[in-house]
């Protein structure tokens, strides 16, 4: 088969489309013939030697992906070869056939076709453990969500809005924000021009935000922490911001507030086939109804993954971009 | 009625005993003829002038107490004058009378003196809510707690053990880690000669605590974070050691870890009550079948209560200081 290789560490152009031998599912795996792949932040750090993949990952890039099943190994029930699927996974996405945990399968939503469904399982995943599991975001309460234009953003817009909740995001151009009140968004902040301290205290009778999910880490912590209200919860899943910041644990105790910080990746099968199992409850039944959808940006050629990294790159796009088998 | 006033912030010497109004108790509220009160350091900081008494509190100091209950207010039921009851209280417990919420209210556990009750609402309370309905420690994780001698030290050490949790504690003399360890505490840090981090590890084969107890806030910050197991649990309920510290929000993440930050004292009363009626459900069958008993250091009268605050400056104590009504 080809796979997305990455000979040495470097920029965009270190990504090679190449010839490598096929994987073999193993026990309670199945093999999937790819449909596409979606690009992850995590994918350009792992291409810059920075993010090696886990113990047992596959070594080439790609966080989830859509397509058939070519074969089941052994032990594992409830799936058939010809279902069409989309899958969480520790790595091995950008080729043209990847083994998955049987836990981490998903089915394709109905009515989607099955390049889009590449677009889901990362940003269901993390948004549903996250916003759901972690932070139990209610009917009512106030969620602030940075980067609303991103492909965890827009995602979790949908689902917040679906629970009940009120949605402030953070973006930085007027047609990022335009595109997440389209999405659903109630509080709009260009994070350019505003602080979003201010703005989601002004439009919450300066009550706050009951859950932020936050990609920025340390270069938002001490904001993040004087946005959030009484019983507030701060979930970490990026830390585009920066490694260490200052915490002002008078402010987090003053508001008996809490902080999480987690990633999907690194979590154990177990741990990733229960978030597989919630999010198959709790947000499949959304997308089946209309409710919530995938937000595509583009979809470019999987061979061409160097374009996609660089669009990550320029952060010009809107929600999320797909890697089509070629 | 007598109580300890403050007329003006300071050192010890600044509680006076003093006549004031008795209480009258309101909607929902009962009237306790108290019989004890314990010492927390939020009363040392009330004290300086550095933690005034929430909006509706009383201005004397007292965040607990036991005695008997002498008037029921309108609106209260299931309690009788003439009841023998322990409270959580938001301030007043230094007097000879004081009116607390029915919520808040506990009976005395059989077969022990009315005095001893006084040393159960704040620890039981703090320690129920952080370690067991935030943090929810479970059997066999490893709990950690700093101060292991303090009052809530030595509730949390009975109550983890209780559980079936393995118990580490810090504490700063040789005395003090042998009467945690007589309360069942397994992993004894003297952190006047040990690095924590390093003894907790070192006895849980590199995995570290599951659920970290502490009062330091910033000076133990980064350190409650390198010694969290992954999927830990941070709970701070204290800033001794400062307010502001530098959190290593990489090191969070990559154990799937949560920070949380708590007091009881600003609670609104139907989060008191919640967390009161939690207590009494698992804490209380513990304490009637002999499996948890307060820790009490000695037994101070109330008109001297400033040799009571001196006690627990001096930090040579073990388990809680009572104030018992002259």
């Amino acid at each position: 088969m080809h796979a997305i290789t990455i000979p040495e560490p470097g920029g965009p152009e270190a990504l090679v489309w190449d010839e490598v031998p096929d994987p073999v599912p193993g026990e309670g795996e199945v093999l999937i013939e790819v449909a596409a792949s979606a690009v992850n932040r995590a994918d350009l750090l792992q291409r810059q030697g920075f993010y090696d993949p886990p113990p047992g990952a596959s070594p080439y890039p790609g966080l989830e992906c859509s397509g058939r099943i070519a074969e089941i190994g052994p032990g594992v029930a409830g799936w058939n070869v010809g279902d069409e699927v989309c899958a969480l996974l520790s790595g091995g996405g950008y080729a043209e056939k990847v083994v998955a945990p049987a836990g981490q399968l998903l089915p394709v939503p109905s009515g989607l076709d099955v390049n889009r469904a590449a677009a889901l399982p990362e940003v269901a995943c993390t948004v549903w453990s996250n916003v759901f599991m972690i932070s139990h975001l209610r009917p009512g309460e106030t969620f602030l969500v940075h980067g609303g234009s991103s492909g965890i953003g827009t995602m979790a817009i949908q689902l917040a809005k679906a629970v009940g909740a009120r949605v402030a995001v953070t973006a930085g151009t007027k047609k990022k924000l335009e595109q997440c009140a389209a999405l659903g968004a109630d509080i709009l902040v260009d994070y350019r021009e505003q602080d979003f301290v201010e703005e989601v205290r002004r439009a919450t009778d300066g009550k706050g935000a009951d859950v932020v999910l936050d990609n920025m880490g340390a270069k938002y912590l001490d904001r993040n922490v004087r946005v959030l209200a009484v019983n507030g919860r701060l979930a970490i899943i990026g830390m585009q911001g920066g490694i260490k910041g200052e915490l002002n644990i008078g402010a987090l105790l003053a508001k008996r507030a809490a902080i999480s910080a987690t990633s999907l990746r690194a979590r154990p099968p177990q741990e990733k086939a229960a978030i597989v199992a919630a999010v198959r409850e709790h947000v499949w039944p959304l997308i089946d109804g209309g409710h919530v959808r995938p937000v595509v940006d583009r979809e470019i050629p999987m061979n061409d993954a160097a374009t996609a990294h660089r669009v990550l790159e320029e952060s010009g796009h809107v929600g999320k971009v797909l890697l089509v088998v070629p």
